[in-house]
């Protein structure tokens, strides 16, 4: 990669409360916190070109969708700068081969798919067939990163108005600044919520994978945004005690009538906070609203290996015990009081009032 | 310990699902298969005096509140044979602050100062003050031993006849073999109904101490009894699928009104339960009823160490960051569909219906 002769870290990182950003554009590729070291080790790693990308999403050093979306968007950069060096007439091929490869490298993130295409558009906006791309590619791939952030900010403010009579807040998983371009989307409304005082932040395990439990508390640690981290199955009885007043959570995909498949777990809280009237929340971009999916019965479930839950002396050997991990659930709109987009916000969602937000 | 001649490991072990016994009563004295190291390594402990016994239970090698109260209760006998053998005059003074540190090992399992008080009825009984007590003591224990499991066998049976057209049933925590005499509790139900075919069986994972993952599979797995094991947070996605019909799940106490203090996590099932349409039943013992609780409310819940969750880096250090670690929760009596005792079955329960059981 030639240098670039600037640092993109993704918007001003000014605020006390919002200091950690996971992908940092630089001269030389595009640093990646590796979020299977933390919350132990605090590590950047650099990588050159498209296939390195592809495998930090794959291996899940990079996630959040939205995150991944611009992680993939910073592939294309790299793509198009070593195939238009190899050959400078025909490199759109070999593009189009190496965001097959971003493509498949998670293929349930909507976001991913979302940001190729932005990508695609821009090569095909090209006047010049033997024009380098590499100016125009990493414009857009700095523009979708900056973009990110800056709907982030906008949901925040937007998310935190409901919240002014709240003392307890819960979510769920990662949706923070690990999870984005920075600051977050369902933690960026309790960042914009919690700057206001007067709020408890409750954070839960998130298991299988301790998204919660390893990254949510860190980033709040490091910005110390004070938090008490609980068991997953303790937050229905968190509701019953009084303490929490609304759930506020991130989304992989939404449906155009609501719906919201999110990380498992996502739909026990939901159910709960029905039950005890505490409010749910779904905090998320724009491009994660999946309109061609009418409702969230079109929406396919990815399951990940039983090895995460169960132990090895399970595994083999005649053993008669399995596992059902699912990643993601997913959330009736019925069951969800408001979603917050960088757009506008969406109350008691449903088929005829999320088309608000396409206006 | 005098050898005593026999060995009772509780119950006859006659059938191929009902293989595991946590508490073996030997010669020796009381051998303890130690739970904190299961699934990985199955050793039994074999313990010669009360303080060990006490140590045993302290450090969770036994849990379980009626595997605690038979625990104590041969810790009696063993500490009733020291205390003759040292002084066979004012023996009941010693062995009265033998039982005042079983009774603090584990303070709040209402079993184990049940089984204390059994075994102080018998000492009270003894009509020759010089009278060496362990044949008493040691046939009491061994009938406190015999009759839980006879009791299990009896839930069992009467638990699964609410079972017959059930396909799917999900457990939470371990009351099976491990947390009992033998056979188990809810899980002793569960093994009733899989012995007529056609269940499902999911067991949740159990955080933060994972007795799920680590104990209930481990032991279905010994007895062949196959099984799925979730996340907890995957449970109210597995009733939305339609695929269980009961929840059934132990008590570590139950107030006069049928409100239930059990393993966390348990309010949470009963709440998507009833949202799901899928039926709840807790299985314990008469001696699990703590009938000078009026309601759940006057139940105190055990909080464990935060440790449990928050991993080391969290911990000090100018750390923003707490966890809040409930070992119980307490589920209203209202969301519970029957209640199994070894005496009879409480349907819908309530302070009247409850009464039944005393007839």
């Amino acid at each position: 990669m030639a240098p670039l002769g600037f640092i993109f870290i993704g918007g001003s990182v000014n605020s006390a409360v919002d200091t950690v950003r996971p992908l940092v554009w630089t001269s030389s590729g595009l640093e990646v916190l590796d979020q299977r070291r933390l919350p132990f080790e605090v590590v950047y790693n650099t990588y050159q070109n498209v296939h390195q990308v592809a495998e930090a999403i794959a291996t899940m050093q990079v996630r959040g969708a939205p995150a991944i979306g611009i992680a993939a968007a910073y592939g294309v950069v790299l793509a198009g700068h070593d195939r238009f060096a190899k050959d400078s007439l025909s490199w759109r091929e070999g593009l189009e081969t190496d965001m097959g490869v971003l493509a498949a490298s998670r293929p349930t993130a909507v976001n991913l798919f979302w940001a190729l295409d932005r990508m695609r558009s821009v090569i095909a906006g090209l006047s010049d067939p033997a024009q380098n791309p590499q100016q125009v590619l990493e414009q857009e791939a700095i523009a979708i990163h900056a973009a990110d952030i800056e709907g982030n900010f906008m949901m925040g403010r937007l998310g935190a108005r409901y919240l002014q009579n709240a003392s307890g807040l819960l979510t769920h998983c990662n949706t923070g600044s690990l999870a984005t371009g920075g600051y977050g989307t369902a933690l960026g409304v309790i960042r914009s919520a919690v700057s206001e005082g007067g709020k408890a932040v409750y954070a839960t395990e998130t298991r299988p994978w301790s998204q919660g439990a390893r990254l949510t508390i860190w980033e709040l640690n490091q910005d110390r945004i004070p938090a008490t981290l609980i068991a997953d199955s303790a937050a229905a009885f968190l509701m019953q005690s009084g303490r929490i007043q609304w759930v506020i959570v991130g989304a992989d995909r939404i449906a155009a009538n609501g719906d919201t498949a999110n990380k498992i777990g996502t739909y026990a809280l939901s159910v709960a906070a029905r039950y005890h009237g505490v409010k749910m929340m779904v905090v998320a971009p724009m491009s994660t609203i999946d309109w061609k999916t009418v409702s969230g019965q079109e929406i396919h479930i990815e399951e990940r290996d039983g090895g995460e839950l169960l132990s090895e002396s399970f595994r083999g050997n005649g053993s008669v015990i399995d596992a059902w991990n699912p990643v993601f659930d997913v959330t009736p709109a019925g069951l969800i009081d408001v979603i917050v987009t960088e757009k506008g916000v969406v109350e008691n969602p449903g088929i005829e009032s999320m088309k608000s937000l396409l206006n």
